[in-house]
């Protein structure tokens, strides 16, 4: 990494190698307990990630980038072709932890075809574990390299002074490090522009009470959690100048995917001319995706929403809907931020040009 | 009461006398434990107002009620200066339970100027306690036949087949007896109108999942619990027909105050096209106040945030924002539903021939 990459000595740090092993924040534990776990087999990644030790779609790549890399260092004095045998293994392993995250399974598949295409080209194993681990590093640093750029195009549009109004977890924690429209919360942060953050705590699994709010205490930015239905009242009083919130997909037409209740924000927002962005890197983005219709709706336990921490909040024998996700029609949207700038409406145009753009970059 | 104001087997009440005694619903252990409590003394009554074994205005008004009764029992062979003394006595206690509920002091103040006028009047002691049993008993069934008047006005706007979206609980346990909103779904009910009700939970206290929905069960009407945040999502995918909530104050100009979140209920609604009403009896109408920014904001502990049924849901230092209420412009609501039938805009007239009409009903 650059100097400029170096996150603040508080950003905390998802996921990360050293002394040999990969180290990970139990988010479980997350805000009582912060413990620090480390793993050096394929077993104990792909149980870290099945048990949500470690969560959220690009930190979830980041910790199967290095169970392909640990599966490596397994087996230094192997031949080449027991070495693959034991990637196709771990991919196995690492791709059942969560069989719905797509980054996982693109991440084990773009590991295992890179020691392929190094043990075709004649690579001794000892490089090839060398390889894979120095790309495993340099997935994580690209992740919170791009989450960087998007917080500073963030930041632009951030007024000096503003409360912020966020939604769920968009932090170090959800990503390898520092944070999508966290990270914006972060460069305005340290931009010198004070601030204000209201965390709402994100219902049913409270990423916001327990993650977010714990992110932001931990680098003194000023915040206030608040129920999430108490976003009406504050936009009504002038105490919300801008909404952020990420995105799990975003369509070709600026639709977009998000955790349950960004939908209800956005409306809100506009009701009140308060501009409302979503912040997203542009490998979210899928031009083949036409709009959010042709997304599905994620359903999850009704225990999440009946229960607390094993306790019953509601009738036990209750009946439940429970929708992980919600769309918001890009007609709600003022921006979406990317690393490659700030898309504005027409959205088909904007994104298509920043796709265009990181992918020139990329090459 | 009437054959026609009898509640049906299943719908709870929240207080009645029987047996010498006042009985309660031990609200704080529902839904988990139903527990019927039961009092022949002033300080326990204060002391499960106090406590909130009994919560919402007009079920606080209703103990208070009966709290004076059973002062005047208290003291059958004393002579009335006696008698009076022990009254203003029990109603400095009662007033003391919850200092804010005005429900409550009013209550008082009518039972003990009742006694006062009875005494003055040559009445006998027995006689004077006998009047206040009668007239706490009466003032109950009083706010049951009010609560089904606005539920009949109330289930004429409710579709065969309706989607109902319901928030915080407005039900038999809110109030003396069948319920405000939940009044209107009861009837909507009963009429077989086929309804499914979405019980939102209602953070941060969870009236939604612990009391609504507990009574929608008992009752075997349709429902299913959701997450507040849910509400935009539902709307957008067609599923909701009607918003039905409560309100602890109307304005003279229709702008109500309620539980935090009706607001942001009321404005999805009108985007999605979707009629909105607020249920109140015309009591709760203060022609006095001109609109609902004169209606103070009361901001409660933020333990009610920063913990979940007693589990810590984030950092133990955290800053909360926590109003208990938020306030809906008249122009988000489709009509006010009363006992004296559905006011519309303009809200002006409509609330004051209610009024009107409910004052001429009661001379």
């Amino acid at each position: 990494m650059t100097p400029d990459l170096q996150l603040s000595m508080t950003t905390p740090r998802t996921i990360w190698w050293a002394d040999g092993k990969v180290h990970m924040i139990d988010q479980r534990q997350l805000p009582q307990t912060v413990e620090i776990v480390d793993f050096d087999d394929v077993q104990g990644i792909a149980l870290a990630i099945n048990e949500m030790v470690v969560r959220g779609a690009p930190a979830i790549g980041a910790a199967a980038a290095f169970g392909m890399a640990v599966a490596a260092q397994g087996s230094p004095v192997a031949d080449t072709a027991t070495l693959l045998a034991d990637l196709r293994q771990a991919k196995t392993v690492l791709d059942a932890a969560r069989p719905t995250a797509v980054n996982l399974s693109w991440a084990t598949s773009r590991f295992l075809q890179m020691a392929e295409r190094l043990a075709g080209d004649g690579a001794m194993v000892n490089e090839i574990a060398k390889a894979l681990l120095a790309e495993a590093e340099a997935f994580v640093a690209q992740d919170i390299e791009i989450n960087q750029r998007m917080g500073r195009h963030g930041a632009e549009v951030i007024p000096q002074g503003a409360n912020i109004l966020h939604h769920c977890n968009t932090g170090s924690l959800a990503t390898a490090g520092y944070g999508t429209a966290l990270g914006v919360v972060r460069a305005a942060h340290v931009a010198g522009k004070h601030i204000h953050v209201w965390v709402d705590e994100t219902r049913p699994r409270l990423q916001g009470a327990r993650l977010t709010a714990w992110e932001l205490m931990l680098e003194d930015i000023p915040m206030h959690l608040v129920v999430d239905s108490a976003s009406g009242l504050l936009m009504r009083q002038g105490k919300v100048d801008v909404v952020l919130f990420g995105a799990d997909r975003v369509a070709a037409n600026g639709d977009v995917a998000n955790k349950i209740g960004s939908y209800n924000l956005a409306i809100l927002a506009q009701e009140h001319g308060i501009p409302c962005y979503a912040v997203v890197p542009t490998s979210t983005i899928e031009p083949t995706l036409a709009d959010g219709d042709q997304i599905p709706i994620e359903e999850r336990s009704w225990l999440e929403v009946a229960t607390l921490a094993g306790v019953p909040v509601a009738p036990n024998d209750v009946l439940v809907y429970n929708p992980a996700f919600d769309i918001t029609p890009h007609r709600y949207l003022t921006g979406i931020i990317t690393e490659e700038g700030i898309c504005y409406p027409p959205f088909e145009q904007s994104l298509k040009h920043a796709k265009l753009r990181a992918e020139g970059r990329d090459s």
